[in-house]
This record gives structure tokens, sequence and C-alpha cells, in this order.
């Protein structure tokens, strides 16, 4: 057993992590080892490379023996990859498949899910967890995985706002880069999703079509598909969604054009799940060789799922309806993936390995540092936490508390309940160390109908010193399918809360749930609430972690938490208008029935310490276009604990040719400090980053005066100014 | 006095209708008249013409006097009117001013609200009232309307919904043109506004900006104005909002080449209230005199309020900034409206005579007949209404039973609330013919914070054999900066409804609103709704008239009602979805949360009556582009009483090249039938009226397939279909 334990490391290795410039010298040269084995490749087996199967299929293992499949899709064992990808190597060319899974956020050990990731503003923290995640699936033969999803989230009814990094499109850009290239220096092809503008659906309604002018999809959209682009993303999905009247999976304009031309996309695109076979119910396709025809024609190299490049694209090529090169095209771009990710060079993992590489220590230790790392204090009024020696009796309430699967969220991949540790062991476990009791009450199941439970929850609370209350939506209701139209706490747990309000005892609220929830009722009623977003495996041992004062809170929120449902879409960076909110004039832009803002702004987040800004100075008040704007200031730990800051740059364009948002951020810096310690904070960005796209689509950077605030939120900060001396056009791209 | 009494007829036809040809052929060639006069002009002069003067500004005598000003604006007398006029006249050049107020929806006597119009779906009655209101206001000396509002009203929030014609581009079209004519018909100037997307800002929030692809704008923002112009309409307004990134205000693109060139339209554009000063606001503008500049160059004739034409298009012309060529197009524009208005030829008319011509009982008789044609029964279980002789004693609810100003709605223009008649008023005087009893309680007061006179009322409910609960929202939190969160009753109406409906006793539920409300919890639950809107001066005779069938229900939605606020926007025309709803799928088009589809489908309104349709054809199953599709259908009054029908044709096409609507409204036609009548229906579209624009521009018409269903609402109606054997492929215009 030892021998075998030994060997299992150098088994792992040989599957796992190697730069893309590493496996390219191991390759030798891409381009000439694709084009040697396209010119092998009979018109079929090129085809066969644009089609999945899926492992469940019965005929897979013939399919793929015949070389009739490029890639595989499911939720598969270890041994069943490594069977499947052992056919394939054994069909007339030998080409390994790439085994597509949904590695969102995590493979067996589950990290909090994208947004909440997205909310520790830490672009090393993505890339580590996206890494983790790859060589953990990587070890079980799973090679490509269909993340990071890039698209904007400014409504958060969608329930795909879990997936991404929220609404705003720096931090959506550096999350994207920072995932990216997490997973391939795992060695693990990657996927940005959706080719574009799903984030934009009507109403939040997923499924539902998007309607967004040509220069907001170069200023928010695009921007996150170049960014991991550039850092070497493998494919791109098409969406599910329509834009502007045109299936994204049917839009040549934007996926050939816009993607591959004027993007450089050099990697293949991906259908969504049947996305090809939807171009019939949406009205532009008449049949499954029109759709298989006219998604080939846009530029999707790979369907998945619909069965109709199987089915139809061999009688479309030798009726001149496809040209032959445009399945050359495709095929090369899916062969030059798999060389690129080295699928021809590195073994197979043994999957009798896969096990022992899961679920690690280094994984568990990981999801939980990455959790505390996530979860966003929003409220802690007069330090009630961390708990300090006088809470000597806490309730635990609320059937999310103990449920510890729910904490995996809408994207479990292979991740088990069991193996999850909810927040109520995270909690027992640290207060047994500290000799604190804890009693718990569920209040209400799941669905939180039957409120025969809440009169013994009051009870709970009524006997503790404090209570942790643990309210949300059930994980259901989140992800992908999930439009909700209200944004409350899921069933009566309203009810539930308001009882336990009604107490008098204080109340630490734990939210877990895949968006901003309507808390409005609350918010001011509640000591101290944080946002732990579906927190992943270690979820439970990281509240804990935050409530005693183990790790304290850091993370920041990246979206605007809006105060009701009627009020999203709903970002902080909004174009300027031209009634601002004025508290006297009716006729300035508010609502009649709610306080101005939102219930809280963009870069929200507490910590356990409090930060000071002193000698703000912007270094550059007068910069050329080619030149980067530095400001810096003084930060200062003025409180009693350790604590981290999260140091944002908003700037505005005062005077412009068009309407600039009221402010963007444009760096942000997360700087940990003692109690007691100053740092001087530095932030710069190139004057390149002030302009935006016109309806034409030319970029440029106007010259002229910006404004500027340096601060903890998107509401706040040292306001500051610089002046560009000359200004940037350049084309579209 | 009877001689005076008899002159006064003979003095208002003079100020009165003059139709455009009319006026045309008296004013002989506007054209060469216009040219004469501006030959005239001093640069100063022309200015002035672009100019609005408060007429409550101190110095607005002396601006007039010296030809500083084109038009007033104001709420103001007949005889301050006639006052002003009077001095313009004796200015060097004696030109007339126009005299610009908001006439909604009348002006002393107010008929509904534009969306409870648009309900009728009658044009004959939106251009009738349009005309009367128009007398009506010319009597007082006003000749210029700020009407119609043709933005598209797809969010409730929004509290402009109002204003408009709801969520159809046909319904809008129609409206919009009959408006034009009726305002035309009587001599006023007409204003379509607001150009363009102001419909369309972010989350209905009002100042806020919209996103708009340039493909929507041309098939559902644009039509409205072209109608309108095609009609004759003499000014647009330029919206207070911006669009992809362009204020309004400032939008060349669109003002000057779209709106005066591509669309030809001859008149003027007049800025909204202050929006040229706004542009400062929005960060385009460094000051006034780029402010004014920005606008006139954009192609904004009339500056309405910001005072910055006033204070600096001298200035910017004589410095070069502004070419002399461009005030003179401006001016020429005005001076235009002014002799084809016949402002140069009819006398003003005699102040004196304003009163007697206002609220006459011809306007009131108009006023009754279209509220009665303006509400929309919702719901009527068990025929409930109209009250039939066993009903003896009847409980009248509510805060919007009693109070009749808040019928006139938020634009009420010269309405005085004591000239309304209140529901509970009409209920009364009806009840009073018929020996039936009437108990009145308030239950609460405006505002709906106190629930104190809950438990009266519910005392008058139980009292009675039937009560009539009028609830809904205070007109002003309807209309401009009223943006709503909540789409409830204002206030703890709620609360109120849930006990009175708790008596057992039957409950008809009248809705007073400026848009649809969340009725959700109640929509199964009380027997008969029926939605008032702002139904006017006579709205309480109307809905009397109503409740004991007097008249008979016939108006129908012109806005998908939704369930919540959190299903907003909604509209029944939204494009075929890839996962449209299924019950059994979650990855549909629904929300987790809500049933399949909206409260009430787009079209819905029931009658007094049971219609049936048979031998439905489509007579023209094929033909070419240049023809018209045709489809007839048997009608039949197959209840007992009078009823009129509104036969709506929508229609799908099946296979495009791009993903159109699930179903468009093509035609429509209100039929009315005495009981066990039939008439045998024709409704004709033009095949051209089966295209669309594509994101480039072009407008098409595709050959194909096209489903179409015959029926009464958006949701229901008899299947058929149609192939065009040509198509259509021309320029954007």
């Amino acid at each position: 057993m030892t021998a075998f334990r030994l060997l299992i490391p150098a088994i792992l290795a040989c599957a796992l992590p190697l730069s893309a410039a590493a496996q390219d010298a191991r390759s030798g040269n891409v381009a000439s080892r694709v084009e040697d084995l396209l010119g092998r490749m009979t018109l079929e087996e090129k085809i066969g490379q644009l089609i999945i199967t899926g492992v469940d299929q019965k005929d897979a293992p013939e399919i793929v023996a015949r070389g009739g499949a490029g890639a595989t899709i499911g939720l598969n064992t270890a041994q069943g990859v490594a069977d499947i990808q052992r056919i394939a190597r054994a069909s007339r060319l030998g080409i390994p498949l790439l085994t597509g899974l949904d590695v969102v956020h995590g493979f067996r050990t589950l990290f909090p899910m994208p947004l909440a990731v997205a909310s520790s503003f830490d672009t090393d923290l993505a890339r580590q967890l996206a890494e983790l995640s790859a060589r953990e699936a990587l070890a079980s033969g799973i090679n490509w995985t269909f993340a990071p999803m890039v698209d904007m989230g400014r409504d958060a009814r969608w329930g795909r706002i879990v997936e991404g990094a929220g609404e705003d499109v720096l931090l959506a850009r550096e999350m994207s880069r920072a995932q990216v290239e997490g997973y391939s220096a795992a060695g693990m092809a990657s996927t940005l999703k959706h080719f574009v503008g799903y984030g934009g659906v009507e109403a939040g309604r997923d499924y539902d079509s998007a309607s967004i002018p040509a220069n907001e999809l170069r200023n928010l959209h695009y921007p996150p598909f170049r960014s991991g682009i550039a850092a070497g993303a493998d494919s791109v999905m098409s969406a599910l969604s329509v834009l502007n009247g045109t299936p994204a999976t049917a839009d040549k304009a934007r996926l050939t054009d816009v993607l591959k031309g004027e993007m450089r996309f050099g990697g293949f695109v991906v259908s969504d799940w049947s996305s090809i076979g939807d171009l019939i119910h949406m009205g532009v396709a008449a049949d499954g060789a029109e759709a298989a025809r006219k998604a080939m024609l846009a530029g999707v190299d790979m369907d998945m799922m619909s069965g109709y490049y199987a089915a139809h694209l061999l009688d479309e090529v030798r009726a001149g309806r496809v040209p032959e090169a445009r399945i050359d095209d495709a095929a090369r771009r899916v062969l030059g993936v798999k060389f690129r990710r080295g699928l021809f060079d590195n073994p197979q993992p043994d999957p009798s390995a896969s096990e022992a590489a899961a679920l690690t220590p280094e994984l568990r230790d990981a999801a939980r540092a990455a959790a505390t790392r996530s979860m966003v204090l929003l409220r802690n009024e007069n330090s009630l936490l961390p708990f300090t020696g006088k809470h000597r009796k806490i309730a635990v309430v609320g059937h999310l508390a103990q449920s510890a699967g729910e904490q995996l969220g809408p994207h479990e991949a292979r991740g088990q309940d069991k193996d999850a540790v909810s927040i109520l062991s995270g909690i027992r476990k640290e207060a047994s160390t500290r000799g604190v009791d804890v009693a718990f009450s569920e209040g209400c199941d799941r669905a939180c109908t039957d409120t025969s439970g809440f009169a013994g929850a009051v009870e709970a609370v009524q006997d503790a010193d404090v209570s942790v209350v643990v309210l949300g939506e059930p994980r259901e209701f989140s992800g992908e399918g999930a439009t909700r139209s209200r944004l409350g706490f899921w069933g009566r747990q309203d009810e539930l809360l308001d009882q336990l309000i009604a107490t008098g005892k204080p109340v630490v609220l734990v939210i877990m749930a895949g968006r901003p929830l309507d808390i409005s009722r609350f918010a001011d009623r509640v000591p101290s609430i944080l946002m732990a977003w579906y927190p992943g495996t270690e979820g439970g041992n990281a509240v804990a972690d935050l409530l005693f004062g183990r790790s304290a809170p850091s993370a920041r929120l990246p979206v605007t938490w809006p105060r009701s449902v009627g009020q999203v879409p709903v970002h902080y960076d909004g174009l300027t208008s031209g009634r601002p909110y004025g508290p006297a004039s009716r006729f300035t832009l508010k609502y009649v029935d709610l306080p101005p803002g939102p219930q809280f702004p963009f870069g929200h987040g507490l910590t356990y310490t409090r930060f000071e800004y002193s000698g703000f100075r912007v270094e550059t008040p007068s910069i050329a276009a080619e030149g980067e704007v530095r400001v810096s200031v003084d930060l200062r730990n003025a409180g009693e604990r350790d604590g981290v800051e999260t140091v944002q740059l908003y700037v505005r364009d005062v005077l412009a040719s068009q309407s600039r948002p009221v402010c963007e951020l444009k760096a942000f810096q997360k700087v940990a400090l003692k109690p007691g310690e100053t740092r001087r904070v530095v932030l710069a960005v190139p004057a390149a980053e002030f302009g935006f796209h016109r309806e034409g689509g030319t970029y440029v950077v106007e010259p002229g005066e910006f404004r500027l605030w340096v601060g903890g939120d998107a509401a706040s900060g040292t306001e500051g100014s610089f002046s560009l001396t000359s200004g940037i056009e350049r084309g579209p791209e």
C-alpha cells in the first residue's frame, strides 16, 4: 500500500499542470501538427471532431470508435472517462477526446460560487481556485470545463447571476482573465460563455431575448471575452438567447466577424446545450439540416447535443451548402486546442487514483479560506460580531444551517452533499472548543410553507444569548432556469425572522442564496448580516471562522444590492441623468415609494476593524493619453483587529461627447493591515482605460477633466481630479 | 343677455376648426408667406421665435413686445393668453404666439387618461376626444398642445405609462394618428413626444437612460412618430432621457438625420422642459452656451424653458459657432406651423366666452361616454355585474370613490376637482332612480396608513347585499416623476380589501390607477373587477352606467397585466424563445415562483354578453407582397345583452431570417351586436405590414408561411395561416 500511495503523485503529475508554453514546446509546432493530422482525415472524421457525444449514450463507444465524436459531456466516473478515451485512442487516427463538464467552482471539492469568488475582489484567489478545480477534475480525466461564465449580471431575478462576476465590467474582465489563467495553468481547456448578451435577457427571464445596443455590447459585454481570450481561453460557448433579433447560435456577424475576426479568437466555438436545435423553436430554421447549416456558417464549430451536426453536416457539405473549407476551419480549431492542451502528449490519468486526488486536505483548506474571503459582512451594529466570550449560548436556526448540500449551490459538478460541512456543524465544532453551548431549531423545512416549527425556533432563540439565523433560497431556485419574480427569502422565512426578531435577542442573519435578496424589511432591525452566498464544501467551517473571529471578513459586493425587485436592473454605473436625485423635487431620478439609493452599494462590505484614508494625492494631475493616472493615499487600520481593506478607485469623465457613467471602477487593491499599521497605497490606471465605444463602434478616449474617488465602496470616497491632455480614437477592435 | 348668448357660437367659430387643407387655402401659400416674413426679420427676431416664455414670468410682456419669444407655456387664464397675444400682435412684425399647454386628455373637461382611451381600441373615439379637448382649449386661447405622447409603455413602474397608448406598436401608431388628426381638425398644433426611446428608460425609472438597439428603435419606437407625422403633427418634443449614451436633446443623428431627414418631418422640434439645460447635468455640455449650441446643431428648434437659447444663441451665431442658416431653418419651421395652423389669419377668441365653451353638456356627455368605453372589465364571475334588481343595498368603500379630483389623473390641465363627479355620486344618483340604498365608508384616507376606519368599512359591507370597493393609487403617484417600485394598491389598501373579502359578501373591485397594479392576491377572490383608470370628469357617472348596465363594458387592455412587479417589463409580443414554456421542464421560459403567463393578457376585456366565432376563413391563403391578407369570420352575440366585441388579428412569421415575435397585433375591429345577432367580420392587412427592420436598418418582408389568430385577446383565438409568395426589401425609411 505504501508503494502504491507513493506512486500517486507521480501518476498525477503526468496529467497535471503544464503551462501553455511548456505544452506548446512539448507539442512541437501545434499548427503543423494540426495540418498534418487534418491532411490525413476524411470528411467524416473532420465532422466527427465537431460533435459531442453524451457518455451516457448507449452508442457512444461505437461513435467514438469510428471517429464520430471529438468530445464527450456528462457526469461520469473517472473509469468511464478513461474507458471512452481508450476507445478514442484506439480509433483509426487515435485522436483523444475533449471530456467536458461544468467545472464551475470546483469538482468534487466545491469552492464558493463564482459571484462569491468575485466578491473577494481577489484575482489571485480566483486563479488559484480555477487551477485547483482543474487539477481535481483532470485527475478524473475531465479536461475541458464550461467555465468561466463571463456574462454581466445586473438583474438579480436572473438565476445565472450566481455563475458570473456581477455587474461591473472591470471586475468581470479581471475574473475572466484570472479563471482562464487558472484552468490553463492546470492544463484544462476553458470555455468563455455565453457569447453574447445572455446576461441582458429581458427582465432577467432565462431563455427570453436580449436587446442591447451596439455600443453597450462593446463597452460592457465584450470586454470579459476579450480578456479571457487574451489569457488563452480555448473555447467560447454561444448563448442560448436571442440578441437584437438574432439567435446567438446563428449570429455570423458577432461569432465570425467580431469574435473570430476583430477579437482574433483562435479557439473553437461550441454551442450551448442543444442551442443549434433551438434555432427551430426560434423560427430561423425549418429543420435540423437548416439549423446545422446556419450554425456552422455562423461560426459554431462544435455542436453540443442537438445531434444535428452528426445528422446533417455531411449531407450539407456534399450538397455544397456548407463549404468543406468551413469544416476544415472548425476541425482545425478543435484540433488546435487538443494539441495546445497536450491531449495528444499527456498520458491519461489513472482512474484508480482519482479518489485520492479529490477532497484532499489541501483542497479543503483552500475551500475554507476561499469561503471566508468570499462572504460579505453587510451590517454589524455595535460590533456584535465576532462573538466574544460573553456569548455562552448560541441558537442556530434555519433549515439551510443544517442542510450542508445546499451550500454547494446549483453547479455542484461531482460534489456530494455528504462531503459538505454544514453551518451548524461548523459552529458546533468551533463552539465546543470554547465551551459555548449551541442549540438548533430548524424553524421550517426547505420549502418553509409550514410554520408549525416557528414556535420551537422562537423558544431556542429566547433561551440563548445570541442567535445565528440562516435564511435564503434553496439552491434549486438559483442557477439556470431559476428565474425569480420575487427576491425575498423563499417560502415563509420572512415570518420566521419577524418572530425571532420580536424576541429582542440579538440576531446574526446569515444569508445563503445565489443572488442578493430583498431584505429591506430587516436591514435595519437585524444587527449583523453576513452574505454567505453558496459557500461550498467547507462553508460551515468558514462561517464559524468568521463568526468567532478566527478569520475576518474582507469581501465586497460585486453587485449593487437592491432594496426590492422593483428596483432591478440596478447598477452603480448608470449614466449621469439630466435630473439627478434631489430630495426636494419630484422631477428628479427617484422612486415615489423607496428611499434613494440601493440597500447596499456596489463594493460595500464591512470588516472587523476600521480603516482611515488620509493624505490622498493625485500624482498625475495632468497626463497625456499614453500615460497612466496614479493616485496615492495613506491607509491606516484604525481599529483593534487585523483587517483587509479593498481600496477602490472610481472615475467619471466629467464632460464628453456622450453621457458617461456617474462613476466606473477603474482599479482596486486589497490591503491587509495590522491594527495601527499604515501603508501608502498607490493605484495606477493607463489613460487608455478611460474611453468608451461610440454607437458606430469607434473607441475614443476624450481629453479633458476627469473626477475620481478613492474609497471603500461605490457610494463614498475621497474626491480628486485629473486632466487628460490628449485623446485616443481608434477602430472598434 | 339673449343676444350676447347668441353671439357666442359665432365668436367661437372664428377660433375653431378649419381643416388643415382649408387653412392652407386660406393662408395662401404657406411657404411663400414664411419666406416673405423671414426675409423681414432680424437675427434677434428669428431667435425670438425659438424661445418659449413662461406667462408667469414677470418680464414676459417685455420679451414678447420685442419679438423675443415665439411661444408661451403655462397654466394661465383666457384673459392672460389674450393679453400676451395682443402684445405679440403689437410687436414690430406682429407674429402671433404659439400658446402651449399639456392638453393631454382634456382641458377643463377631463376625458379618460390616454392609456384608458387606448383601451377603447377605438380610434374614432380618440380622434373625437382630441378634437373636443382642442376646441375647449382653443376657446381659452391655447393653440398648441404637448400631446400626444407616443412613447411605448412596457413597464408599469414608469409613471408616464399613463400618458401613452401602451405596449403595442399598431395601437400606438393608430392612436398617434387619430389624436393628431383630432387636434388638427380643431386647429390646434400638436406635439409628438418624446423623441425617442423615453418609454424604454431602464427599469421604468423616469430620468434614467434607455438602451435600445437600432432595429428595435425602427420596429417599435419610430412607427408612432411616423404615423403622427403623416397625420400632420406640427412639433416633436425631444426626450428628457439619454438613448444609447446620447442625450435625446443633443442627438443629431436621430433628430436631424432620422426625424427631419428620413421621416421628412417638416414641423419643428421643441425641447422638453429645460432639457437643453439638462445637457450640462448629463455631462455633454460645459455651460449654457455649449448646451444651446449642441441642441441647436442637433436639430432642436425651440427651447422650452432652459433660457439658454435666449441667453446664448445670438452670440453663438455671431461667433460663427452656429450657422445662421440653421437659425433660419428653425425659425422657418416654427413660422410654418403658425401659418399652417392659421395663427396669422384666425382672430383670437374672446376670452370672456371661454367659460361658456367649457364643460358644456356636450363635453360632459362625451366624457361620460368615453369613460364607459375606456374601462376594462377584467373579471365578472357568475355575471355579478351588471347589478340586477336583487341588490337592494350597496356599500361603497374607499377614499378614491368619493375623491372626485383623483379621477382627473396627473395631467389635469385646467380641470378642477369640483367639476368632477365622484364614483360615489354617480352610484348614488343611479341607485336613487332605482330605489337602491347606498352606504359609504372611506375605510382609510388617501395615504391609507391608518387602519382605524377599516372596521367601519367592514360593517358597511356586511350590512349590504353587494359592495363596490374603489382602490388604487392616488394620482400624484402616477405621471411624470412618479416611478414606483411596487405595484400594489397604495398604502394599506390591500389589508382593507382582505378584510372586506373576509365578510363573504360579494365585492366589486373598481381600480383607479394610472397603470396596471399587482392584484395577484385578489384576482381569484373578487368576483368582479373593473379597471377604471383615471376616468376623468364624468368618471363617477360612467362607473355607475357600467355597474347598473346602462352601458356595457367594451374596452380591452392595451398592456399585458403583470402578476407582479417582478415580471415587468412584460409584453405579449416577445420573440419566440428557443425554450418556450413547458410545464414539465425546468429549462424553459418561466419563473420558479409564478404560474405561467401574465395576470391578464394584452387585449383582454369582458363584456356583459358572450361572443362566438365560427366559419373562420383565410380568404387569401397565398398572396404576393403587393397584396393584402384578408380573413373573415362569423361573429355572433350568443348572450342575453347588447355587446361590443373587439375582434383582434394576430400574426406570426413562422420562419424568418431573424427571431420574430410570438405574435403581433395586425388589425382590430370593434363590432357591436344585439343578442342573437351575427355578422361576418372581415379584417384586411396589407402584406407590407408583415415585415421588420434588420439591425442595419433595411426593412424586409420575407416570403413564406405566416400563422395567424383571430379572437378576443392575445392569448386565444382561432388559428389559420397564409403564405407570402414574394417579399419586400427596402431602405430604412
